[in-house]
């Protein structure tokens, strides 16, 4: 089935309108039209190529909210008409340990990627949300139950929202423990709100004093301009954190954020980097006990907690609306970090 | 009080003999006439000042085990007679919140070494057990209850025995749950056992085959010749580690034991190199949800356990006896790794 | 010292003004002038021998806040004028396994209840904080950062406080987490308060709707009136609790408790009943996978973290200030259940 | 499809050869002829209507092992010849918040047990594993990867295994914990095992001096009859347990064992029993800090740490092959107490 869509055909081309061939459900897909599809920063990543390896035509979008419109024979859990959701995976292998531990994102056999995936042949695997249509396995839809108004807010839960939730509450982010959040954009403005949710007092760190604001706004106990103070100072000065999640992800932030811990402190990493390596202290990781943690997405059972957070009126996401047509201005507005948390498309 | 010890007047002198003085027991004192003391590669270490900044003169030595002396007026643990230990730590704040916590190794003000302290003005705090005579406060003593045949293996527990069960229990390495150990000196020998009580399958990694004998001798299910083989492929043909504990620093077995965890795969560091950085790369950490774990001894309560797995017949500690006399030689062999897991002075 | 206090002479008589002597500080006591003590129910119970085995002359009070007017030679951590609490323990063995975990309160020679001890013959260590002045080794005394303003609301915390955050904290009730609070008096208006503060979504069950009305006012999410609603089949329409804390300690509120739990759901007694016995059903624990837990004050740490959250303005203390000439009619208050949820004797 | 199978036609009635019908395999179902079927104590129960509401006629068997004879159309995980086993569920909701968690045993919609279901209308699935072939959904079915000669004694660890490793694991019986086990029958006699593997020191306790004759064969550290010896005290001499694992559900062994634990203790509730009720001491839950768990079977993740383990030489299942022709004979002995841990039905 041809779906309207806005792609690549190269890392250093601008997106352009294109149809893409989606394909017709099987047995246990469900297929969706898309209403709201949040603009991930990984959106850029992959679209310009920046890890590597990006398949082209590249369609990105992983922050996808829709209405089923058919469902294949055996599906069982979806009907017509449903509002359901789609996140960063749309397959895994299912036989793995991880994958029978719930930890579909660490699948040993690679996890299927919402776009860019080269783990399955079909074109249409390949390409993401920014399109009218997509067709997904219904083990990988998850429904949605939110009023009409918070549709487009429930987009950015499914990737901002989850990656910074998740964490925190595994590495037991309790009430009463002082955390750090270094950057304040779609994903630090959640991970901050999911701290305090969990009890913490929250140090927002970032270094433009408008996202500082929102921090404030969001409820942040303590404010670092890592532009003009000393992160590791300020921090020291609050007693050091007991976590940190770094949304950030090169060199200084990660040195500063690391020096900043108090004994026995965590640093969460859920940014990925152009460059690649983190320079490991290990005496000091040894010596204060440090703990270094990786974490990407999360599982089910956060996704429905971050749900019920964001429909019991825990959580607020910052959002501004775009229409699809404007995607490059919005990439542009992105890099040059004048946008609000999250920009989402309004596809409807 | 004078008391005899051997120890080094600077790093590139070999130990002599030398007449050393103990603070009489202050009220909340233990005095201790030490039997044995086992030889950690940190003595040699800090002997030779290879993390910076020894203190001469230097007499090393913190896996003491003795018989109480003399106790201070306000002394309520402890008795004349009482056969008890001293490990790494012989003093911290006791009021910053992680000695609240019972995790005084992370003193946030800076534990008191065994020796080496800077933190105490004292000449006699900075030197340790390699002597007849020492004294502690009565905090950091402990009670040793093992038959007197045990007395000379209960040393090393002291050091490489918490320092390897440690984290290996806050890190919950469990029944069925594969557990690499790098390195089967002194404190991988140990931890080996520890990993395989806790229900573990362990994979003993190291480069000679003397020691990967011995680990077999001691359990291990798998075993890697790091030297001849391939540590990630093999640990990967074994499903991945779901932890490693390393205790070698050096780059090569740090990026083979990360590259060997399975998904959401921990690596522990306790071992401290001379050379101060591990190049972690963040991508992989990220999207394979890797832990990366600093891990300094371990708590009371820790120590209480590694003793009753002793006692109760569960752990074999592997040594050998020397003569303190036989310093520079014993050190000289460690250099070369031709000793057996732990060498132990007799003090008697 | 002679000491003012108000004490019973026998559980069937009121309370009376009496003079009680302290001792006189011993090296590690603390001197304390008591500025505020809170009425528990703990104190009526016992004045009264509901419990059976009270000691006579009986003078209650563990909930005590005051300032140092004296130190023993050898106390370290407090200095005359420190502000300062104690809360429903004073001793413990320190040598057994529970208290080298931190857990005095489960000391296996028994813990000193701050009154009515038997543990201890010295008659001032019987004798509760309904009094002017009290002395306390200092490892029991707690220090009280908190502005002027805030000290007679941290009185309710030693207690009310810390028995409702403890088990909550250690039973992870967490975001998302469904949590019912069964009796919104002096400890369920804490306990709910701390349930929302971890991210739980919080279910008030009382019998008296000025009670629900305040638990409404202090954010919980849901009311029950279970003199008029039916408890089990209200939770269960909301999907059952994750877990209930109960301050009451009756067969009926704790059988509808136990039956509105969802699957795998922790049922956390805090409350002491006059009536022994809950005739836990077997079957259903074990088909479900039940928990019932009891839990008993909590520990340093935790109480730190309450004060934290108090200063930091997370929690709010209902109280109403007393004189304690005013103990007898503050009984019958209580009795009748027409007290805000703590009286607190303002003693200064 | 017409299966020989043995089963009742009334509580009061013996087994007697039957034919059943077994559904032709759906889509996704399993179609296994079963090699060897346990036999539980929870057969007996049932068949004798002793939990009241069993279904007749009456086909017992939850730990079944068999081999793949046929598989639906979507069946992606199975293949004809593959080695199988099924435990005591064969199906949940999928959709409950239970199932979400991979807690598919405490399922809110009820999970369908192997046999004796009521939640499902077709006949065939409330016939258990005391026949030839069964007719499962490949959800609830899990491959076996045990040599040939291993499969009589995979079969007990279906139900008996996962049923005492799950709350062991779960339960935090580590390294160091003394942990006591009431009943070395089919249960008791892995439970202790695995307690045991987990590094804790394991008190076996019956009123069979055979059973713990074979307790100590297994590798208990002590043993206590309690016919001839006061639990309570034997245990309380020891330390008091930290856990207590009872699959005995009778008043007087749960009294026992409530008394026997040490603070902060855990008792484990495995076993049904006929009579509901446990009367718990409130006082002492509260004051000690008690927890009583109920534990029904465990997760598909548990289980495949259980097979593990006994793949890798861990653990020995003591058991005796009997015909099922025998299965009258078999149920006397077993209620006779004089069968060894398990009885095991060759089918093939």
């Amino acid at each position: 089935m041809t779906t309207k869509a806005y792609g690549a055909h190269a890392g250093d081309k601008p997106l352009e309108p294109m149809d893409i061939e989606r394909r017709p459900p099987a047995a246990r897909d469900v297929q969706i039209e898309i209403a709201y599809c949040g603009v991930c920063h990984s959106d850029l990543h992959t679209v310009r190529s920046e890890w590597g390896g990006t398949l082209y035509p590249c369609v990105p979008g992983h922050e996808i909210v829709g209405h089923v419109t058919a469902v294949g024979a055996d599906v069982a859990s979806f009907k017509v008409g449903d509002t359901v959701g789609v996140g960063c995976l749309v397959g895994s292998c299912q036989r793995c340990r991880s994958c029978d531990e719930g930890l579909e994102q660490y699948c040993e056999n690679g996890f299927v990627a919402t776009y860019n995936s080269r783990t399955v042949d079909a074109p249409g695997h390949t390409l993401g949300g920014y399109s009218q249509r997509i067709v997904v396995d219904e083990k990988f839809v998850l429904k949605i139950r939110h009023p009409k108004e918070q549709l487009a807010a429930v987009a950015p839960l499914l990737c901002a929202g989850i990656t910074t939730y998740s964490p925190l509450k595994h590495w037991n982010v309790g009430p009463g423990k002082k955390v750090g959040i270094v950057g304040i954009g779609g994903l630090g403005h959640l991970g901050l709100q999911y701290a305090r949710i969990a009890g913490a007092f929250t140090v927002a760190i970032d270094v433009d004093d408008a996202k500082l604001d929102l921090a404030k706004e969001l409820g942040a106990d303590y404010l670092i301009n890592a532009a003009r103070q000393d992160v590791v100072e300020e921090m020291q000065r609050l007693g050091g954190a007991d976590a940190i999640v770094s949304t950030a992800a090169t060199p200084k932030p990660l040195a500063d954020a690391f020096a900043a811990l108090r004994p026995a402190g965590r640093l969460v990493l859920v940014g990925l980097p152009e460059d690649n390596v983190f320079p490991l202290p290990i005496f000091e990781t040894v010596l204060r006990g440090i703990q270094v943690i990786g974490s990407l997405v999360g599982t089910r059972e956060d996704l429905a907690e971050v749900f019920q957070l964001h429909a019991g009126g825990r959580t607020r996401v910052v959002l501004e609306r775009r229409e699809l047509e404007q995607v490059n201005e919005c990439f542009a507005d992105v890099l040059a970090g004048i946008v609000p948390a999250r920009l989402v498309f309004d596809l409807r």
